[in-house]
């Protein structure tokens, strides 16, 4: 009897408590086991200690930091009350996955021996025996419950089980040893013809709901759609064989092959080759995990994104087509059009989840529909940087697992590799990593219309502009409502019956008022003096959601995305337009408006008086101006000479409204007396601007 | 029939309202016309644009002034609508009274002909008359009617009246000439003997309500009790005789008979007599309005504060006593004791509101009873500065009146001189001015204990403070509780039925919670590290009130008197003593208490772990420790290392709360759940803080 395949992922909507607490308590056991069995690769304690690469730790760290892991996140949860070992939890916590080639670690270690962190392993696994054993499961098992996190410390562990098998390929070959239990593919052939398959248009529905019954990590919930046009894709992945023609023909050395963050790299890396071809006088040899055997042509190559965008650019150019990497989007629709499905119990109909080799094998072995190795084998590839699906949320118990990679320099891998178990096998899984990075990882190509290279939405972090944000499109704080809106709506209901066909919302920061004004004007235009605000409002109108962090306390943020949608303004914002543009010095084309609002604008302007003499010459008659201000007042943006009140004249009190009577008389007449309205302005969960806008109507006359 | 007399400040308690409109009509017209006549005594052009004295504008900015004065005042009443001229409004706005001699002005002016000046004056009488004789008058005529602001016109301009003559007693000769309707007294005799008169101890209640009949100056209302010990006070006035003996005996090149102000008023006035006397060839002389006379031995000394605080040093040192000027106190003694009364229809009894001389006359002239003079001839420097009695509002209309001389540089003036009329000539005035000016002005001397010189309220203006002032002791804003006194009841209410002996508020700031503690504790001791912020809290504890402006908008600003009686705490204040102290760094005599509070404290420390570490110290078993804080680290305040939280350590959030768990955990229990209790410091009238501190308490195990 062949020996159980190394457990998949717990499905969590189960009835039975107990068989779940029992199938849980064997996944970790065989996980916490397998990880440990791939440390028997290494050949003694120099293997622990001295780096496979500059760019991580030596691989002692990531033997106790899958242990120190399951404590953090327990912790958290609730389920682990005292640590087992501070000072090696301390040492073990943060892992180095994300350096850039050019932020070498250079901290200073003092690691523990192995038999100490066998010891704390060991600790750690008596300890997870006796809560997985013991503390009261209450179901259903999702991302609230606290078990949550025990299904974490496991996954994540799977994860390091990849990496360190990475890590191990890439130390010195004295430095590991073969172990029977690992045995690699032993067959391989020539290269193969790799002929492009054509893959019909389609629509692919991507992200899960927190239903779902699976462990997830949060950036796999959420939501997005789209249309795919038709593209055609190579039948299999990019064999080593086939990338041999592109490194024969000079390929790493043409630079126009490579962009620029390619080019940067090849020359720091002084790369010539794939990182696990080994040159020697008798030809190319493949190092795998433990060995380095005669090249396998017809085994996928590996590269990291860069090399093979490079490639798919010679490719191009050999072919006169437009061949590039596929993009996520692409590559669920090469899974719809296979028809791969979920691994299951039996063995996976790929080379995944150590169900068949620690080692890739030819990418002809396991066929999928009409393609082969759309899952498994080697991980593949995409152009697309990771992004959140809509309706994104933070995992507070791992709030950095995900968000740092939304920055535009990580791009996602599909399909899972040899060695990817548990959620990594899933399709649903979404892993990305900066392009120059290394894992078991190639590439299929497509020749497709060019991308539209997608903006990453990131989260807005700087300071003043996610408190904008907060404030603009947030959570309302002490019961004071929305304050754009609550501006909107006023000079809407000041407006009544007259003319409602072009407004100009003056310094309109993140831009909210300019979506409301939407609601009741044909046009509105959002002019702001700070692109960084406005991009917020285009961001918002284009992709229809914006994130941004709040901070909570100190240096902890926590992350928020919001919906025009779910505003009810994703109607209107085609009639907004948002522009950068100085107040004090408007171009003459923004004119004939029939009401131009100003919230929050005059005291922040370094020439008020500028703006408001001749603002009347871009009013409509009998069109409307709203102004909204506290008059704070502040030497830092307005000289003192250019204050329009708040200070004495000629001896007597003259406040900002009395001013703005006597600057305003000419041309206008006010409406009604002034209003208050007040707004919030977040800075921590604990400390807000309260301030009170004065707020006066007038009438061109 | 004799011309009726100046008219008197009128009665504003009347039934009838025509008959008061009728009254305050004639007030008006004939206060303009005397003013107007005053300036009959210029020669010509040159006397209008010269000045009489570098530290003051010539003569034509003081004959537009007082007609400007009352546009503006109107104005801000609403009973004027425009302006009637606004260049020359703004150029007579602003008068330079209270330059130091150190503080020359430099301004440049293009003033207007004098004529040019008439026409406006004639321009503003026809307003104002149109104005008292039609615009609707409710009664009561109190402070907040609108026509309070044409009786502060009439009276500012009375005392222009007064001012403006002492210019022109200081202009030129040539540049002035006498008038028959402005006729001096004529007659003069030698100086003669100025026995001391005993003055019983007695008390005073100073003060008016706001039902007092006449117009008063806002620093006349409120309330001011004293008991005032014997003294003795010389009969008559100091007259210039009595001086000369002082001038002939080198008194003013004596610097031992000066103070440090008077020292450098002297070197840098090069003063060798007082400012009215003429050295001749054939003698002194003595300088009037509009002519030079032979000098009037029995007439009174005038002469500016420092110059009579010389020569009763002098006096004291001759005579062996305690002679020094009397306190504002001691001259309401004399005006009791003497059994004056007010000035009435009939001729003053008392050279006093023009009604016998256009100059002083003989200090024996005008017995009242034991004593001459305590009204009336020149007004009589004393040795208080003015300052507010408790209750003092400022009144809207003209609030840089009085508050810029709660500074401790302006002393009063008291008694009145032959010229002050209206409310200058009333019991109840409040004049003062920098002690090294010059007005009609000489004095009487005393002999008594030393004064003790009391500290001046001032209004406290820093920008901070006056934050913290109101924070702590002044309106709530957004219905959010007082915050220092939430926490002291807080503090109280959980330590129950423990020890209440001694109590530590630790960074107090400007005190209210130690005052709150104090309630229920036998001692309480506010430490904080701001000297400026406990000055607060022990004026407070002294003096039972503190004076305060806050900041409305721009650079205006309110002023605010806040009590300890009426905040309930004049009783406990005693138990509280303040100390400047360093929260990291505390002296060991701190210790022994049985409740330590510390509110918004810890994220203003550079190391609050200092104090958390060691703070069981100061602690009695059993106590308890309160803390209250937003969390808001900020490095300016706290450097980054040294911030308790709010950062992530070993790769997981660590807030603040959980850090102050483990800090405190040695010598603490946490006594119940964290609170929030939020606060808001006000910083403009629209502009506002809102936070919410967290709030532990902690019991000293």
């Amino acid at each position: 009897m062949p020996p159980p395949f190394f457990p998949r992922t717990p499905c969590l909507d189960q009835q039975d408590a107990e068989a779940l607490r029992r199938e849980i308590l064997a996944y970790f056991h065989t996980t916490f086991d397998r990880y440990e069995a791939l440390f028997g690769h290494l050949t003694g304690d120099a293997a622990y200690y001295e780096r496979p690469i500059s760019l991580r730790h030596p691989l002692i760290f990531y033997f106790g930091h899958t242990a120190t892991f399951f404590i953090n996140k327990l912790t958290l949860a609730g389920l682990v009350q005292a640590r087992i070992d501070p000072r090696l939890e301390s040492m073990f916590a943060i892992g180095v996955d994300e350096m850039s080639w050019d932020d070498l670690d250079e901290a200073h270690y003092d690691w523990p021996t192995v038999a100490q962190v066998q010891a704390y392993r060991d600790e750690v696994r008596t300890t997870l025996d006796g809560i997985i054993r013991h503390a009261p499961l209450t179901l259903p098992l999702d991302w609230n419950n606290p078990w949550w996190a025990i299904l974490m410390g496991i996954e994540h562990e799977r994860i390091h089980l990849e990496t360190s098998s990475v890590l191990m390929r890439q130390h010195a070959l004295h430095h590991v040893q073969p172990l029977p239990d690992w045995a690699p593919c032993r067959h391989g052939g020539p290269t193969p013809a790799n002929p492009l398959v054509q893959i019909p248009a389609g629509r692919v529905c991507l992200g899960k709901p927190l239903s779902d019954p699976y462990y997830g990590w949060d950036n796999e919930y959420g939501r997005h759609e789209a249309a795919v046009p038709a593209f055609q894709a190579s039948r299999q992945l990019v064999s080593n064989g086939e990338f041999l023609a592109f490194v024969e023909a000079g390929g790493y050395s043409t630079d126009r092959y490579w962009d620029e963050e390619g080019l940067a790299w090849r020359n720091f890396a002084q790369a010539t080759h794939p990182t696990f071809w080994v040159q020697h006088p008798a030809g190319w040899r493949l190092r795998l995990l433990a060995e380095e055997i005669p090249m396998a042509w017809d085994w996928p190559v590996e590269t990291n994104c860069l090399e093979a965008r490079a490639f798919c650019r010679w490719q191009a150019e050999q072919s006169g087509q437009a061949v590039r990497l596929p993009t996520e989007d692409e590559w669920y629709r090469l899974l719809a059009f296979a028809g791969v499905e979920e691994v299951g119990a039996a063995p996976a109909a790929a080379n995944l989840h150590l169900d068949h080799y620690a080692s890739s094998c030819p990418v002809t072995e396991f066929p999928q529909g009409p393609l082969y190795d759309v899952c498994g084998n080697v991980w593949q590839w995409t152009e697309t940087p990771i992004y959140p699906f809509d309706g994104f949320q933070v995992h507070p118990w791992y709030d950095d697992f995900t968000t740092p990679t939304y920055d535009d320099r990580h791009n996602l891998i599909k399909g899972g590799s040899w060695i990817a178990c548990g959620n990594e096998a899933r399709h649903s899984s979404r892993y990305a990593f900066r392009r120059h990075f290394f894992q078991h990882a190639g590439f299929r190509y497509v020749v497709g219309e060019a991308p539209i290279r997608q903006a990453v939405p990131h989260y807005e972090t700087d300071k003043q502009v996610s408190e904008y944000a907060e404030f603009h499109y947030g959570d309302t704080y002490f019961g004071v409502p929305n304050f754009p809106q609550a501006m909107a709506r006023l000079a809407i209901e000041a407006l009544g019956e007259r003319p409602a066909q072009k407004a100009l919302d003056l310094g309109c920061a993140t831009g909210r008022a300019s979506f409301e004004l939407a609601r009741h004007f044909d046009a509105v235009t959002g002019i702001d003096f700070s692109a960084r605000f406005i991009q917020l409002g285009v961001q918002l109108a284009e992709q229809g959601s914006l994130r941004y962090t709040l901070t909570e306390e100190g240096e902890l943020v926590s992350f928020k995305e919001r919906r025009l949608d779910e505003l009810g303004l994703a109607e209107v914002c085609h009639k907004v337009q948002f522009l950068q543009g100085d107040a004090c010095n408007l171009k003459p084309l923004f004119a004939g408006y029939d009401l131009i609002l100003a919230a929050n604008l005059i005291d922040r302007l370094y020439s008020p008086r500028k703006l408001l003499t001749q603002i009347h010459e871009r009013l409509n008659p009998g069109g409307l101006l709203v102004l909204a201000s506290p008059y704070t007042w502040l030497t830092e943006h307005t000289p003192r000479e250019e204050w329009l009140g708040g200070f004495k004249q000629d001896g007597e009190n003259l406040t900002t409204l009395d001013a703005l009577k006597t600057l305003l008389a000419p041309h206008f007449r006010l409406l009604q007396a002034p209003l208050d309205v007040p707004f919030v302005i977040r800075e921590t969960r604990r400390k807000f601007q309260h301030s009170i806008s004065e707020v006066t109507v007038w009438e061109r006359r």
